[in-house]
């Protein structure tokens, strides 16, 4: 599903992913799954519609969002605003949703998601559902959801760009988005990755110098965690490198993880002992 | 220059400007002054431009920018990205810039700009300045500058849609953008807020019941500071008010505003003892 164009060179050392191709095995969520977890992160975006005024060009707005059952987001928008007046008069849209950038990090390393399809009103039959949807993202929203010059917009995907930094970018199909579940990690992933950070880093040497195939490793940090594994940041005297390994099982919980990581390294001690 | 349909409901106490009529003459910065400092304290946008695949769709992607001497971004993209690709066959774009919004803030109170105009390739004799600005705004991107297949492109502005938060809305004339200044105090202003919330509390509820006519003022939080004048939410039994004072003089520096601070605090204390 990746595809990198011939020739487009990308900054050493950044690329996602496994940087060792024996490791291209440790199962990692597909492009679908990150899209999908990426968009169940955020409740904010950046819409695209194409202005009355000047007529047909792409107009750019904030808009916080919910999202349905197949991850089509629902929008909360004021009759009277540029971006509603525009998709009246053409439904064509896109949302544009990016992962936050870490205080001095380069923004193009991050994850980011523009889906695009058709936006149009919510219709009676699913204003309430739209509604305790949109609420659930933006519980803020509750002292104005029901003034009367506000209405239920649904961008419905039809076609959808993943970037998920450096080199891992893909088409992805809508119905295996619609389909796909996000991380169940993804609430918890910041608290793991600290955690491992401030309290585990030997550990993260024992692995990546076991299960990674990098004796050389003097140190190494987590980077990224969800259901199927975790990402290091891997250095040794050569340079850095990004190892990617599977956990024994998939993780759904936080505590799922404690555990694969301390039999991880029960069984790297116990082989390297 | 502010624009409000008739009819259009905004949630109560969350009005930008002043809340007391009687305080409107407190100068302040004039939309395009905003417009310019937003676009100008920020580095990263969302770029929209018509798509080529699903075609005439507009299309979100992630843009870092710098400025030209007339505030169009300049931005450096890959050659081979969706954007360029689309601006190549379009030039018709826009980029949304958007203020950080505080951790649960409502998103919808902070300013956002969307300038629009066609984005093209800045030609040679512009190149090297091109490269300055941006690197200017962008260090991080020094590593990857001379990569062969990225190319400074510029989006000469020509319409300006400017939203302040809830009721502070216009659009902007693209001269009066190119010529204001950003507001010099834009890198002093966060630690001026939490400096004059953290120690000096007491002074902004006298500046409340003082200059502002609000003698019932209990507590008073400064929320926002510019090169005329500082604004603060004013609570007291009935509720709370948004204030805007003016400075005696244009301040440029934080040491100007704690200069005009200490007077300030002297002519009220002066008064009311």
């Amino acid at each position: 599903m990746t595809e990198r164009p011939s020739g487009h060179q990308v900054p050493p050392h950044t690329e996602g992913g496994t940087a060792d191709p024996s490791f291209d095995h440790a199962r990692e969520p597909s492009h679908a799954e990150r899209c999908k977890t990426l968009v169940a992160s955020e409740t904010r975006g950046a819409l695209s519609t194409i202005a009355t005024q000047p007529e047909g060009y792409p107009y750019g707005s904030v808009a916080s969002y919910g999202l349905d059952a197949r991850g089509n987001p629902l929008l909360f928008v004021s009759t009277m605003a540029e971006h509603t007046q525009n998709a009246l008069r053409d439904p064509r849209a896109s949302l544009l949703v990016a992962e936050p950038v870490p205080e001095g990090a380069d923004p193009l390393a991050s994850g980011r998601v523009t889906l695009m399809g058709e936006l149009r009103a919510v219709e009676a039959p699913d204003r309430d559902l739209a509604r305790d949807r949109y609420l659930a993202a933006n519980p803020a929203a509750e002292y104005y959801i029901d003034f009367g010059d506000f209405a239920f917009y649904r961008l419905t995907v039809q076609s959808i760009r993943y970037v998920g930094g450096y080199g891992r970018m893909s088409w992805v199909e809508p119905e295996q988005y619609a389909q796909a579940e996000p991380d169940p990690l993804r609430g918890a992933s910041p608290g793991i990755i600290q955690h491992m950070n401030d309290d585990h880093a030997d550990a993260q040497v024992l692995f990546c110098r076991y299960f990674a195939g990098r004796p050389d490793t003097t140190s190494a940090s987590m980077s990224a965690v969800d259901r199927y594994g975790f990402e290091m940041i891997a250095a040794s005297a050569a340079g850095r490198a990004a190892v990617r390994l599977a956990f024994p099982n998939e993780c759904l919980t936080a505590t799922d993880v404690r555990e694969a990581m301390v039999a991880m390294v029960q069984e790297a001690r116990a082989a390297t002992s």
